[in-house]
Formats: C-alpha cells, sequence, structure tokens
C-alpha cells in the first residue's frame, strides 16, 4: 500500500504543490492552480483535498507540512514572521484550522528584517533545505524567481537578506510594456551582452530599456536577442546592486534550472564561487526538516 | 461665424486631441479616446472625422496638420523618423490618405538618434513649439511622461535625446506588480524622500522597489506616501541617469502641470535652473510652426 507518513505542501500566490513521502521517499506528487491569490480562506481546505484526498488512510491523522504564501495574513492561516538574525525554520509552526479528521496541517513561518525592511515567505524553506543537506555551511545562498532574494548564511543563521523585483519586472516588460512588441523567444547572446551592460551601468537601466525598442525599429533587432538582453540588463542591475552580498562569498544558487544557470554564469564572470541546486528538492528537504518543530501529539485538527 | 483656418491634431497611442484655429486663436477643442493603438489604417479617417466635421466648411480644403504615433508605421501614414542632429522639425511632412475632399492631412515626422538607439514621435513637435517661442534658447528640454524624453537643443537643432520608460515602469509597478497592494493616493513627503534615494543611489532601484511591499507589510506605512515613494525612486533613479544631459545646463521642462512641478522640484534641489512650460501650449505652438512646410498648394487630399 502507498500511504505517506506525512506530505509536503509549497503553497505560493499562484500555485500549490503537494508530494506524499514515506521513509524519504516520494510516493505521490500532484500540483494545481489553486494558489493563495486565488482562494478565500475557506477554500484552502477543499483546494488541498482535491489533491491529497486519495493518499489519506481513513483510521489516522496525516501530518501536512506547508510552508509558502499559505502562511501570509491573506492565506489559509497566519504563521508570523521570524525576525532575524535567526536559524530560517523555527517554532511554534501555525496550525491550520481544518473539518477532515485525516489531516493536521502546520504552516512554517517566514522571515523579516527590519532594516532595510524586507520579507521572505516560502525561501526559506528552501535555505533550511539546503543547510540541512550541507551542514555548517557559510556563504550566501541567491533565490532568483518572481522576487530573487539574497540569503547571507553564517553558523546556521539567516544573517541578512535583500529582496529584488527582478522577476516581476521581466514579466511586466515583456508582456505588457512597449517592449512587448520588440521581445520574443531567447538568443543567449542578448543576455550575455545585457548582463556585462546592466552589471556595468545598472544606474542606466531604465534609459537602456527603452533602447530595446529602439533597435528595434531602427535595426530591425531579432527579438530573441531583444528578449534575452531584456532579461540580462535587469539580472545585471540585481547583481551590480547585490554586490555587498557576493563580493568575497561563495553563493548556492537556488531556482529554476535554467534560471539558475543564467545566475550562475553571470556570476561565475565575476570569479563568484558558485553552485547551483535544485529548488524543489531544498523544498522538500526543508519541509523535512520542519517536521522537527511539530508538536509531540500529533492532534487532529477539529476547529 | 467659426470656421477654423487649420486644425490642429495631436495623435498619440491612447487618445486623439484637435483643436480648430484661426488666426492663432482656438476656436474649437475636442478629444476622444481613439488612439493609434485602437485604430486600423482605415479608422483613422472615421475617427477623425468623427470630432472635427462639424467644424468644417463644405466649398473649401481645411488643412490638419498632425504630430504623434498616427505617423508610426502603424499609423495612418508613416512619417519617417528624421536623424538628428536636425531642428525638431522638418519637411517634407507626410500626407495621410483620405477620402472627404473637405480634408488635407500632413503628419509630422519623428526623429532617429543611431547609438544610442533611440526615437521621439510627438515630442519633437512640443521642442518646436519652445524654440519657436524662444529663439535662439540653447540647453536641455525634458519632457516627463509615459516615455520621459531629455533633449539636448543647441543652435535650434536638436543634438541628442535620451527616452527613459519611468512613467510606464510607474504604471506597471502601481497598477500591475505586488506593489499596487501597497499603494494609493499621493503625500509629497514620500515623493521628496523617494527621489533622494533615486538619486542617491539608483542602482539600487530594483530592491528599493520590494522594500515599499515590505514596509507595508511590517510598518503599515501610509499608502499616499509609499505610492509617492515609489514614483520618486523612479524619478531620482531617471534624473541620476539623464546628469550627462541636465549637468552644467538650464533645463526647460514641458508636461503635465503636476508632474512637470515635481521633476522641476527634484531638479531645482539638484540647483539646476529650470522652468516649466505647458505640454498643450507647445504642442500647438510646434504645429502652428509645421504649418511652413506644408506644400505651397494645398491641394484636397483624394487617395
Amino acid at each position: 500500500m502507498s500511504v505517506p507518513d506525512w506530505i509536503a505542501a509549497d503553497w505560493g500566490t499562484s500555485h500549490l504543490r503537494v508530494w506524499g513521502l514515506k521513509a524519504g521517499q516520494v510516493l505521490h506528487h500532484a500540483a494545481s492552480d489553486q494558489g493563495m491569490g486565488s482562494l478565500t480562506r475557506a477554500g484552502f481546505e477543499p483546494a488541498l483535498l482535491a489533491l491529497v484526498a486519495d493518499w489519506l488512510p481513513d483510521a489516522q491523522v496525516t501530518p501536512v507540512l506547508v510552508c509558502g504564501m499559505a502562511g501570509s495574513r491573506q492565506g489559509w492561516v497566519e504563521a508570523p514572521y521570524r525576525a532575524v538574525p535567526c536559524t530560517p525554520l523555527g517554532g511554534p509552526l501555525a496550525q491550520a484550522p481544518c473539518r477532515d479528521l485525516r489531516l493536521s496541517v502546520h504552516v512554517v513561518s517566514g522571515l523579516k528584517q527590519a532594516k532595510p525592511a524586507d520579507v521572505i515567505r516560502g525561501e526559506e524553506t528552501q535555505v533550511a533545505g539546503f543547510l540541512a543537506q550541507n551542514p555548517g555551511w557559510d556563504g550566501v545562498i541567491c533565490l532568483p524567481g518572481t522576487h530573487s532574494k539574497w540569503v547571507h548564511v553564517s553558523a546556521g543563521e539567516v544573517v541578512s537578506f535583500q529582496t529584488f523585483l527582478t522577476g516581476e519586472m521581466f514579466a511586466l516588460l515583456s508582456e505588457a510594456s512597449v517592449l512587448r512588441h520588440s521581445v520574443a523567444g531567447w538568443a543567449e547572446e542578448g543576455f550575455t551582452e545585457g548582463v556585462a551592460q546592466g552589471m556595468e551601468r545598472p544606474e542606466r537601466l531604465l534609459a537602456r530599456l527603452f533602447s530595446i525598442r529602439a533597435e528595434a525599429l531602427l535595426e530591425g533587432r531579432d527579438p530573441a536577442y531583444a528578449r534575452a538582453r531584456l532579461s540580462g540588463l535587469l539580472i545585471g542591475a540585481e547583481l551590480a546592486a547585490a554586490k555587498p552580498y557576493w563580493l568575497g562569498q561563495r553563493v548556492a544558487v537556488i531556482g529554476a534550472e535554467r534560471l539558475s544557470l543564467n545566475y550562475a554564469q553571470a556570476l561565475a564572470t565575476l570569479s563568484v564561487p558558485v553552485t547551483t541546486h535544485d529548488a524543489t528538492v531544498m523544498t522538500l528537504a526543508g519541509l523535512t526538516a520542519a517536521r522537527a518543530l511539530l508538536p509531540d501529539t500529533e492532534r487532529p485538527c477539529v476547529n
């Protein structure tokens, strides 16, 4: 029988991904687009059950560990931010109200930083997963994505972090701005040149962006080159601003494969020692580590 | 009888504005949202007639002078870019095909710059209007808007220019990004502080943007302060990048009143001598100047 010991859930703004695990092995995996952003509070439990109901044995309680935006104020249950410096994970976990007696759901807290004001929710679990797999590791973890995070880790704690709007800016500019007429596809050369330009003169970002449109109009520039250059300009500007993070450090990049490789390639040109790691693997390792924070007596939640 | 000598039209991507003029006086004014972006080629003449048909005397041809995106490749008729350095206006004007014998429509050319690649379409007319009103003026003209333009003018010619995506970026970030939850209204203090921060460390823009969201979450920051700060950060970053334009120059700001005052205020803190000028007045002055470029014999256009 393929009955999981517990269920891991990565519940972001736009997606829900779940895994049924037993003795460290993934028995089941499912996903839906019922992210936090599309749900009212009452919608979380049905959204979860829609994916995992078939995995649950009748006579017992299955623990569910959740990370991500489901723990925000607008989520299933608010898991308050923990203030850095602190370990990436820490208790108590927030228990989510649910009616199904087969479920006991706990949500991981995010991290907050007072100055400069910043927050993390979801990536702290990946950081914890990385540290669980690399005990004693000190350095900087870069988590590229919609909101890129740079996290300084020392002695098992998150010391500080910084969020960049890079991914969201790329999506807005390439899909909703005047540049959308000029970008499509991907040509590596454009990325490399964009990173170099963005790094060299990050303060010229707002001007460089329009040049993508002008080059399309005046030079008939290849849209694949243009789109990769747009990405490169933004990531280059991010790398320039993140210099206090990566300078003199080793960097572990955790993210989707292609995006991680793009960042790693750019960091390598700066002579930064860099490794890349799969985001899903780190999320699962982090949620596995979070199980240690569960209360000794797992009670079914009856609300 | 209020019959205009000619008609001025400012035809942008999203709007059409027309004025009926006689002996330098505005007799009529009308506007619609039938911008270039919403029209096929066949739609321009009906969109114009919808606003001006009642102004046209039957027995004669009324010249119409058009500036803006109606002259782009996707517009009514392509008015090819003229290469800088050159005067802001120059012939020949492009004649738009029309069926109504009462109309003779000509469109002003935009400007192009090879390196760095850049284009202007519409603002060249405002620059021409400003120079018509201020003959012999040398300096820098700043035209804030969706795509802000900085234009270096010397001896009656546009020497160089630079476009910034500032206004479009503000619209996307404040209306379509994660920041939209945190910004509403306007508090002047936020603008002033944002400009200072954006100017001082323009390379940190992508990081500073997310701090607007984090401050809302952690500090319950006033959305009016946050929205003004967002605008200030972007304009501050633009001013930093435009330094080669304004440093040691006098600057004339041409734009919508409030936006122009924001730019002027920011420039004044940099000890830049600055004046502000109404965009509509400059557009009308520029189109008036463009009349000198019309062919001697105004023929009705018969397509």
